[in-house]
C-alpha cells in the first residue's frame, strides 16, 4: 500500500507516530516559512506541514504542487497549536520528512469544493472530478449504504437473489423497448428490459416464492428533466400471499433502511384508498408531511349568482394556517403560480379569516360576511387563516389545487425533509379509459389482478373494477408500487382482452407466460421500487442524477464519453443494419 | 398468508398443532382407504394424509389432484408410524381437513425429479419448471448465498458498490460490442459494456479507493459451448496499492465465499510465474489438484536414434503414479484422446515402470534397458509408474501434454471436487504476436501497466515487457483476473502506440479516459471475476448454464421466450433503421 493511514483517520493519540498518507492537494499556503497542505482522500483532510527551515528543498518541491496533484507523504504525526475544530483530524497535522508526486494535474476546469463554480455541463464532461466533491462522493457513499441495507434485510427476510436476463424480447406494450440487433439472428433483435416483471411471475411459477433484485431497467422515453433512459429498481415478488403480506413485508424494508442509514424509526403506514387521495389532496402521491385537506365547497359556494363557481363541476379550497396576513403580492403570486402553463388554472379565489374575525375575499362581490363565514366554517378555518378556492372540472380543479397545496405548504415551511410521511394508496381503477385510443389502459399493467370481488366485472363493467394494486408515497414521492398479480391463464386472457389486445398478440407477446400459468403457478404479488428515487428521497434531494455516478443528460446522452456515437461501417455491416 | 408454515420446517414438536400449506403436488399414492401426497415447496417436502372412511368426499377430491397442481391445504400435524429418514419432516405428516386447489397444472412436459426425462431443448423452453427440480433450485440458493458473501465481504474491507451504466460507447477493440440505437440521436448507437473497465478507472480518479459491483457484461461473440452472450462479473478496483495488496484482499474474498458458503478453509494461494506454469503444466491455469509436472527429457531421449523426438523442439513427459498396469486398450485410447483435432498430437509414447524392475515402453526399439531406465530417472518415476512422453514444437506439445495430463488424472480420481487448490499466476507477458494481423495485441487488456523496471522495454522491446498483472486459478478455472493499471497519460499513449493504434484512434475511443489521467489520476489496479464460473466451481459443476436463473442457448436464443425477434416497422422507422 503506498499509505498506512488514510487521510481520515489520525487522532491525538496517533502523535509521534510515523505514517504515510496518500491522496490529492486540496489547498495549499504559504506562511513565512512554512507550506501548508489540506491533502484529501475519500475518508477526509489531514493538514500537512513543510518548514523551510528544517528541510528548504522539500519545502519548495512542496510549493510547486498544484491543486489536485496525487502525492505520498511520510512523517511524524503532531499535535497542532491551532486546532481546527471542523476537521475530525483538526487536533493533529503531518510534519512531512518524504514526499512523491505519484502524478500530476492539470488545473481543474472548477473548484472541487462543496459549492463550485462548474457549470452543469462542465460538470457532467468531467463527471470524475465533480464526484470528488463531497456533496456528490457522500450521495455515493448513500447509495453504496442504502443497496447494503437493502439487501440485508430481504435476504434475511428469506428473499433469494435471483439476477433475470437483460437481453430479452421486445413487447410493445407500455413504453417504448430499447432494442439490440442481434448479429448471429439477422433482422432479429433483443430488447432491453423496462422491469423483470414477466421473469419475476416465472420464478413464483420455478416455486422460488421470495424473490428480490436490483437491477437495472431501460425505458426509451422521451426524457423529461430527472428521468434517466437507464435506472435502478429494487424489484420483488412473494408468492402465497395477501396484499397485507406484501405491505407489511415491504413497509419493514423501508422502515430498516431509514432506521440504520438514518436513525430515524418510521410509523405504521397509513392506508389510504385512491379515491380518498384524490378528493383530499388531489393526486394519488399526496405529500401528507402537512394536512391542509382539500374541502368541497360546492354547497357553501353554489348558487349564490357567482358564476364562475355555479358553473363549476367542483369548488374545492385548502385552509393554510396562520396565513391571513399573506399580501396582495403573496396572493398574487399564487395566482400567477397557478395560472402557469403547467397547472393552466384560470384564477384562483382567496379568504381570509383575519386575527380581528372579520373575514376579506377576492369576491366580496357575490360573498357577504355570512357567506364567507360559512365557507371558513366549511373550511374548519380559525381566526389568522387564509382560505384559497378553485373550480372547475373535477381532475382539473384536483390537479390545480394540488400543486397550489404543495406550493403554499413549501412556503409555510410545512415541507421539512427531515420528517418523514409514508403511506400506502391502494384500491386504484384497473382501467384507465384513454378517449385518444378509445381503448383502456393498465393503470399499473396488464398483470395486475383485480381486487377480490371485483373480477365479476372485468368483462361486464371494466372500468369500475379496482386493481389489487398498491403504491408506497412519502412525502409526496411515489417510491414504488405494486400488485397481487393473475396467476391464472383465463383471468390474464381477459385482462387482455380488455386490453384491446386480440388473441394472437397476446399470444405471440405473452405466450411463455400464459403457457407458464397452465402448468402450476401460485397465487403472488410484489413490489418494485425506484431506487434512485428512493436515495434521493433519503439525502434530501430531488434531483437523482446527483445519487448516479455516471448520470445521461436530458437528451441522453452521456457527455463524458461521448456516447451514443456513431459505429463503424463493418460494424453495421455486420449486424445486416443500413442507415439511411 | 396462505400458509402458516413451509413444506421443510414442521417437525415431531409440532405434533398437535393445527397448520396451513401451501405448495405443489410431487407425487400421490392411494393406499386402499388413504391417500398420500408429496406436497412440495422452496424449503422441502411434506407428506399429506387423506382417509376415505373420515372424509371420503375431501379424500376423493384429493385423488383428482394431478401433479404439480397448487393447494393450499389445513389440518393437524401427527407423528408418523413409518417414518422417512430421508425427509428432515419425515417424522411427521399433516392429516388434512381443508383443501383448496388454487391452480390446476398440466401435465408437465417432463418429471419434476432430480433426474429427469426432458431433454435440453425441452427443459430450457419450460426453463420455469426446469427450475422446480432441486439440483437447479440448489444452484440459484446457492448463486444468492455467493452473491451476499460477496458484498458482505467488500463492504466490510471498505469497498463501496457503484453502479456504472449500461448504454455507453461502442469501443471496437477487443471483443464485439452489442450496440442499441439511439432513438433520440438519430444514426447514433449505444453500446453494452463488455466490462466496466473504463468506468472503474475513472473512479478510481474520482478518489473512491476501493470500488466493486457484481455486474451484467456483455459481448457478442460466436459463443462456444458454455459462454453466454451476457454473464455476470465481480468487478472490483483499487487506489493507492501494489501487486500484493490486491492480491492479499482478493484472495481474503475467495476464502471467505469458500468459508462460509462451504465451511472450507483455504490454505494460502500460492505465487507461480506464467512461465512457471507453463512450463510444469503447459497451461497459465494450472490445475494443481494434483501433481504430474512435466519434466523435459530433451537430454535423456535425444540423440539416440528416434527421429520423432530427435527432430523436436521439445520432449516432455508425465509421470502417471501407480499406471503402470494400464492396459493396451487403456493405452490405445490415452493415444486416441491426443490425436483427437482438439488436442491434434501426432502420436503418444508411453514407458513403464513395472512393478518388478522392468521396463517397457513403445519405442523400445530406439531405447534398450539402460536408456530406459534413464529416462524414468529424469521423471523421477518409481516401480509401477507409467511415463507418458509426446514432443513437438514447445507451444504444441505442452498444449497436448496438458490436456493429456488432465485426462489421465481425471482417470485416476486426482481432480477431487471437494479439494479446492488455488494459486495466483503472475508476470504474463504485456503483449501477444498476432501473426496473422502482425502487431501487437494486448494479452489483459491495454490498461495494463507493464511490471515496474519493465516500462522502459516498452518502446524498445515491446515483447519483453512482463505485465503487472495476475489471474486467480482455482482447480484449473480461471477464476479471475486483473492487473496494476496504467495511470499515466504518457505510458497509456505508448501502450495504444505499441498496440497500432493511431493518435486519432486513441483519442476517439479512449480520449474521456486519456483526459482524466492528466487531471490527478492514482495509482490504482484491480480484478474481476468471473461470477457465473465461480459459482459454478463451488456448486461442483462445469456447466455455468446451470447456475443462470434463465440461460441462453448456444445461438444465444432465449428459447423459452423466443428471443430475439423481429421487431414492427414502426418501431424500426422511429430508430430509423433499414434492414436488407
Amino acid at each position: 500500500m503506498l499509505r498506512s493511514h488514510t487521510c481520515g483517520e489520525l487522532r491525538p493519540g496517533d502523535v509521534g507516530n510515523s505514517v504515510t498518507l496518500s491522496g490529492w492537494v486540496q489547498k495549499s499556503r504559504d506562511l513565512g516559512g512554512m507550506t501548508f497542505i489540506d491533502l484529501r482522500d475519500r475518508y477526509g483532510i489531514t493538514q500537512l506541514v513543510f518548514n523551510m527551515d528544517v528541510n528548504a528543498s522539500l519545502c519548495e518541491k512542496a510549493r510547486k504542487l498544484g491543486r489536485e496533484f496525487v502525492i505520498s507523504v511520510s512523517g511524524n504525526i503532531v499535535e497542532r497549536s491551532n486546532k481546527n475544530t471542523d476537521l475530525p483530524t483538526g487536533d493533529i497535522e503531518l510534519i512531512v520528512e518524504q514526499l512523491t508526486v505519484l502524478n500530476k494535474s492539470n488545473t481543474p476546469p472548477f473548484t472541487i469544493e462543496d459549492e463550485t463554480d462548474g457549470g452543469d455541463d462542465l460538470r457532467m464532461k468531467y463527471r470524475y472530478m465533480d464526484l470528488r466533491r463531497a456533496p456528490l462522493k457522500s450521495n455515493i457513499e448513500l447509495r453504496h449504504r442504502v443497496l447494503q441495507e437493502t439487501r440485508k434485510y430481504l435476504d434475511s427476510e428469506g428473499f433469494l437473489e435471483i439476477e433475470t436476463p437483460v437481453l430479452i424480447k421486445s413487447t410493445p406494450e407500455g413504453a417504448r423497448d430499447f432494442v439490440v440487433p442481434s448479429r448471429m439472428n439477422p433482422n432479429q433483435f433483443y430488447a432491453l428490459p423496462q422491469s423483470p416483471q414477466t421473469f419475476k411471475q416465472l420464478l413464483m411459477v420455478s416455486g422460488f416464492d421470495k424473490y428480490f433484485q436490483i437491477v437495472r431497467c431501460f425505458r426509451d422515453e422521451d426524457l423529461r428533466a430527472d428521468r434517466q433512459p437507464e435506472f435502478t429498481q429494487i424489484d420483488c415478488e412473494m408468492s402465497f400471499v395477501e396484499r397485507e403480506d406484501v405491505l407489511s413485508t415491504f413497509e419493514g424494508l423501508i422502515k430498516h433502511i431509514i432506521k440504520t442509514v438514518q436513525g430515524h424509526d418510521l410509523p405504521e403506514f397509513p392506508i389510504m384508498t385512491y379515491a380518498d387521495a384524490v378528493a383530499s389532496y388531489g393526486t394519488d402521491k399526496p405529500d401528507t408531511r402537512f394536512e391542509m385537506k382539500f374541502v368541497e365547497l360546492n354547497a357553501s359556494t353554489q348558487g349564490q349568482g357567482f358564476n364562475v363557481f355555479d358553473g363549476a363541476e367542483i369548488v374545492v379550497g385548502i385552509c393554510a394556517k396562520g396565513a391571513a396576513e399573506y399580501s396582495r403580492k403573496q396572493l398574487d403570486a399564487l395566482t400567477d403560480f397557478v395560472k402557469r402553463p403547467q397547472i393552466g388554472a384560470k384564477g384562483l379565489v382567496y379568504l381570509k379569516y383575519n386575527q380581528d374575525g372579520t373575514t376579506k375575499s377576492s369576491v366580496d362581490k357575490f360573498y357577504g360576511d355570512d357567506a364567507r363565514m360559512a365557507i371558513c366554517k366549511a373550511m374548519n378555518a380559525e381566526p389568522g387563516d387564509l382560505v384559497l378556492i378553485m373550480s372547475g372540472d373535477k381532475a382539473q380543479a384536483r390537479n390545480a389545487m394540488s400543486a397550489l397545496r404543495l406550493e403554499v405548504g413549501e412556503a409555510l415551511g410545512l415541507r421539512d425533509k427531515s420528517i418523514y410521511a409514508p403511506l400506502w394508496v391502494v384500491d386504484f381503477p384497473l382501467l384507465e379509459w384513454d378517449e385518444e385510443t378509445k381503448r383502456f389502459h393498465a393503470m399499473h399493467h396488464p398483470f395486475t389482478s383485480p381486487n377480490p370481488g371485483d373480477a365479476d366485472k372485468l368483462q361486464s363493467d371494466p372500468g369500475a373494477v379496482k386493481a389489487n394494486a398498491y403504491d408506497m408515497v412519502i412525502n409526496g414521492v411515489e417510491l414504488g408500487g405494486g400488485s397481487i398479480r393473475i396467476h391464472q391463464r383465463k383471468m390474464q386472457e381477459q385482462m387482455f382482452d380488455a386490453l384491446g389486445f386480440t388473441k394472437e398478440e397476446a399470444e405471440a407477446q405473452f405466450g411463455f407466460l400464459l403457457g407458464a400459468f397452465e402448468y402450476g403457478a401460485p397465487p403472488h404479488g410484489g413490489i418494485a421500487f425506484g431506487f434512485d428515487r428512493l436515495v434521493a428521497l433519503i439525502g434530501g434531494s430531488e434531483t437523482i442524477r446527483d445519487y448516479i455516478a455516471f448520470p445521461k443528460n436530458n437528451s441522453g446522452r452521456d457527455v463524458m464519453l461521448d456516447a451514443p456515437s456513431e459505429i463503424s461501417t463493418e460494424q453495421l455491416k455486420e449486424l445486416g443494419i443500413n442507415l439511411p
